[in-house]
């Protein structure tokens, strides 16, 4: 991302706490669908980290992340099992006590009844100190908020619903636009007049995403224009189609 | 991941580098299948950051993940445009002017031909003084290996091939087993005793990966046991599976 307008950016960034996005077995659904999602809301999605569950590599990670960014959201980790651990991960980054919610301890126990409401769903209940619930309309454990991180559930469901219960909380910066323009040739075909047309276009990030034989068949590259001004947005697109068709290469506006 | 031997683990860490993927436009389809690739090598993921194409970014980055893991991959920005600056980064990573490199330059010359071998294009053959080039057998542009980080493309076709050429450069440990045991009753009603289970077995690692309402409409959980020791591994299995007949929850192995 270069040339864009960098005022007053809000950021975020994603700490997703998992063995099983590690291990290839399961693939991370939370990233992209947070990053589109925060996009809209004017706030940009500046790194993402993968972590195990690793008690001291959590920590470390939360304590980098959450001093250099506006927001930190972290997914996964906050069941009821002996290697969910991300509360006590979070008290520790705090360095608060972990303490049983009495709010999140009504809501499990009317929701698993008094004889069921064993010692391991309990774990749920906890939270470190001075930490704010984020709700969870789908299956009840609620993710929380401490300072700035916002701690959420791992399974993509639960994870989108607790963070609709979250828009209120968040201040958006201005939102970036995009457009992309579907050239269907190879990247370097294009590549250095795009750059011309990047510098000469300040307020505006350009990015080429090459693709190789796609459901088509074919190759080429996606040229995506990022701008939170739209007259710029609009200036930059114009340019790159002018060059397609001045060069006389397949395009697409998407 | 609690319990595992870590004798003398060979670990890696992967870093996407790209706008597109903490945009939220492209799904990152990497982290998964290198994860996997790697298992079977006997080296295990440990870490995996998404940065954007900011230069410093990357740099810090590289510097703080090759320190910590016996191997560092990145994806992404080695293409010919503007935002493909993870050469420079590199460079500066480790110190070292960027220089073209004769045999890069002699197959992408072959590949483009004299008239269309464009600068744009001829960016793409330089690599850090004393990088190693990595084949490139499906676009030609190679990747390149400096110290104990592999450069490769973000594509994931491309970055596949690639991989397929450092098999031998690869030293791998002792290969991590894997059984899951899926639970169609919620994760919490096996939670505390999957705990005494995880307590028990030394050497093994037992996670539990939660669903809701999969394609079957179900909700449970995946109880994924690994171990680099099959005795270990089996044992652990049989223990979940004992649990689950005695307290008849409906489970299937995979």
């Amino acid at each position: 991302m270069t040339g864009m307008d960098e005022t007053a950016p809000v950021t975020a960034a994603l700490l997703i706490i998992g063995d099983e996005i590690l291990s290839g077995r399961t693939q991370d659904k939370n990233l992209a669908y947070l990053a589109a999602w925060l996009n809209e809301a004017g706030i940009d999605m500046a790194e993402a980290r993968v972590v195990p569950d690793v008690e001291a590599v959590v920590v470390e990670a939360v304590r980098a992340l959450r001093g250099r960014y506006t927001y930190v959201f972290t997914t996964g980790g906050i069941g009821p099992t002996h290697d969910d651990i991300t509360a006590e991960c979070l008290a520790k980054a705090f360095e608060v006590p972990l303490q049983v919610h009495p709010e999140a301890h009504a809501r499990l126990l009317a929701h698993y009844g008094e004889a069921d409401f064993t010692p391991a769903r309990q774990r749920m209940a906890r939270v470190p100190e001075g930490a704010v619930l984020i709700d969870n309309p789908v299956s009840i454990a609620p993710g929380f908020q401490i300072g700035n991180v916002f701690v959420m559930a791992g399974v993509p469901k639960i994870m989108q619903a607790m963070l609709e219960g979250l828009r209120a909380r968040l201040k958006g910066g201005v939102t970036v636009l995009s457009k992309a323009v579907t050239i269907r040739a190879p990247e370097s075909a294009i590549a250095g007049d795009l750059g011309e047309i990047q510098a000469a276009h300040t307020g505006v990030s350009i990015g080429s995403y090459p693709f190789f034989r796609d459901a088509t068949g074919q190759s080429g590259a996606q040229i995506v224009v990022r701008s939170r001004d739209a007259a710029a947005l609009e200036a930059a697109c114009a340019a790159v189609i002018a060059y397609c068709r001045r060069e006389n290469l397949p395009f697409e506006e998407n």
